[in-house]
């Protein structure tokens, strides 16, 4: 990957040469002095200008530069019935990685974790894997069957579902392949591409509980088929415990329908297991007493350990957690103040704490959790951190509650060796070098 | 308003006529009958279809029909860098209420709850109300000043504010004028037009007392204006109270930067307050002594009393709800279950309790309520409802962490009167009549 395919990072600029902008200076001469009423507001910004140490008085021309936007009539509303970004913001974007794949349709595009806040990922950056590519399905056409060991096989329009009691729920889902590139030294420039195979989303849909009991499902049955309705007609194996429990037959996403993208009109959310697991464009679910084996969990999807053997199976996204800001890619552009954010999640419960190391973990402190905090669900973190110019070796490490500890990647290594594709929940390093680039550098 | 200026209400449509749809149904014949592996999946389904009852047998054209979805390479990863809604969706979203103001600029686009799921509004459906247009501001050239009754004044760059100590929390947003209507008989026919100028996010910036210290605020000063970088020069007085609680200096929106028509890059973020109060493209913070009584605050966005007197710095959203489906402008197309859902939320603390009536109020039931329920934010409730094809009235009332319970009309109507324009809260009926319609009904 050159440095030409690298997006705009959304770099933390400096301060500005001048602390005043003369854009938004207004003229004192033209306006009075009270300032506790409006009409005469403009000479309560003028005067505290003039106040201000080191302070421009404004001129006529300033006035003239007023911004454009503070003089003009602005757009009409609906003018976009369905809102965009701001036009400044046209590089966050996801972003395919060159020549990871052979075919654009068997890809993956990347969130840009780097500029992006909180614990929502908006739907319009979250991120793609496919198989062989998306599609666009005519909800009226599609059917959802739920067959296998049932008392009586059945067929769901979108209609009968979306009639059904529902719920929504807050989850993440993560890619099995997310930072996978990690598992060698590949040193991947950025977060969005060594960590977007990630959102945090509001599912809506019907439990799937209760359409495996409507359905009069074999309560001996342990397993589920899940089968999607593209061209791939991606298969995977769900665990009957991981069905009941909190699995969701999902239209909705983040207030409104699934995007296409991501399997509209239906998808099967199956919170803290594996992304390729939630199922796009579901279009049945057989009931089963064995696994099933397929394509996409025997010959894809299966952990290749040191000893040859391979890890099959291996559903549940463990503790894991990185930092967003400052992240590879980015530079700080002077010393002083920056707020370390960054991401923490668990497939086997909540985030108990957040630990953030500014000296590759020799150190660590107790980064601030924006709650709530809930399960099965991105957790965003922030530590406060003074930078004085030296090299710095970020990093962050999760706990959660059932007492897993995010590990080092020499640990993980040692386990699990550095031939597997999936399921890299090691802890990231950023290096801050002197001159205030960040770049990806693995330690041990 | 004319029938044909209704949006597609997204009707709660009847089950198909007949339960299973060919095009989903493949061949028997063409494939072996172990249901346990891949590859001889597409078995299963046409074995599930033959042992179905009233089930068709496929026959070589059901084959030929089979989804061109499922039979065809799709869109590459990244087709849509920023992804778009299904083309099926296209009917869902944000609209002018017609003749609602006389221009565009200064005018309302309301939010379709009656498509929505969760309690998550997307960005791109997020009501807009302006009072001189929408302005697409330059990140760069954007700065926030607070004067006023500080030891210093100090303006700020977007880079400034974004290096800063951060927070992201959800909160809903409702304008003050949101449901004016109803103080009449208007009868207006959809909860889009109803109750669409609500939404619920996840805000993140800079807590504003954060930024109050750093200016060194004035302790013994009561008050902020706030003022926004548009035309309008909307200005409104905050109480100190509400600034220094969970007040946001707000530049991201559900994860990503602020739309424009949201106040990209900066706006006021004041939970609980009514949405005038959350000043878009936030320029200046003044701290002051008493308050500014701003145009806005002054000849607009006051509640005329009965006695012809107005209750002004009515600031705070009482405890509402709405039932967002069914709701005016869709039709039941047969008797049977349906899932009663809608929206609650109060500006003074959590939701506690809601509670659904299918009798105008004679009768109450408690509605199933989606986690987390959160502070100043919306909740999604639910309530089971099995339709026997009678005339119902729905309704459904909240109740809040302060004991609070939202009013029937009459009872709002017996204090307030009729002749004010803002801070409806009563409860919402909507009829169904026998023939599955649903409208806009006010009792008493």
């Amino acid at each position: 990957m050159s440095s030409d395919d690298l997006p705009d990072q959304g770099k933390i600029r400096p301060a500005p040469e001048s602390f005043l902008d003369s854009d938004l200076i207004e003229s004192i001469s033209r306006h009075g002095v009270d300032h506790r009423r409006r009409g005469l507001l403009q000479s309560a910004f003028g005067a505290a200008v003039a106040a201000m140490s080191g302070a421009v008085v404004a001129s006529d021309q300033d006035i003239l530069t007023l911004p454009e936007w503070s003089r003009t009539l602005g757009k009409p509303v609906a003018a976009n019935p369905y809102g965009q970004p701001s036009i400044y913001e046209q590089n966050i974007i996801r972003r395919q990685s060159p020549g990871l794949t052979q075919t654009d349709q068997a890809s993956v595009a990347f969130t840009p974790l780097q500029n992006m806040f909180g614990m929502i990922t908006p739907s319009g950056l979250h991120f793609e894997r496919h198989h062989q590519g998306w599609v666009d399905i005519d909800p009226r056409r599609h059917r959802l069957m739920i067959n296998g060991l049932v008392e009586k096989p059945i067929v769901f329009t979108m209609e009968e579902l979306m009639r059904m009691p529902s719920v929504s729920r807050l989850h993440f889902l993560e890619c099995g392949a997310n930072t996978a590139l990690e598992w060698g030294n590949s040193a991947v420039p950025t977060v969005q591409y060594t960590h977007g195979m990630l959102s945090g989303s509001e599912w809506t849909g019907v439990p799937l509980s209760l359409l495996l009991e409507r359905a009069g499902y074999d309560k001996g049955a342990k397993y589920l088929l899940a089968e999607g309705a593209d061209g791939s007609s991606m298969t995977r194996t769900i665990n009957m415990e991981n069905a009941l429990d909190d699995a969701i037959v999902a239209y909705g996403q983040n207030g409104e329908m699934l995007r296409p993208e991501q399997g509209y009109p239906l998808r099967l959310v199956v919170p803290g297991v594996q992304g390729v697991s939630w199922v796009k464009w579901l279009r049945r679910l057989e009931v089963g007493d064995m696994p099933y084996a397929t394509k996409d969990e025997a010959s894809h999807y299966v952990d290749l350990m040191p000893d040859g053997q391979q890890r099959q199976y291996t559903a549940i996204q463990e503790a894991k957690s990185v930092i967003t800001a400052p992240s590879g890619g980015q530079k700080l552009q002077n010393r002083g103040y920056y707020n370390i954010t960054g991401l923490a999640w668990s497939g086997r419960g909540t985030v108990t704490k957040v630990e953030v190391s500014v000296d590759g973990g020799r150190n660590w402190r107790e980064a601030r959790l924006d709650g709530p905090v809930l399960p099965k669900m991105l957790t965003r973190f922030h530590a406060d951190w003074v930078w004085q110019g030296e090299t710095a070796l970020l990093q962050s490490r999760v706990h959660d509650s059932t007492g897993y500890i995010q590990p080092q990647r020499a640990d993980l290594v040692a386990v699990r060796g550095t031939r597997s594709i999936y399921h890299n929940n090691a802890i990231q390093t950023w290096r801050v070098k002197s001159d205030g680039e960040v770049d990806n550098v693995q330690l041990g």
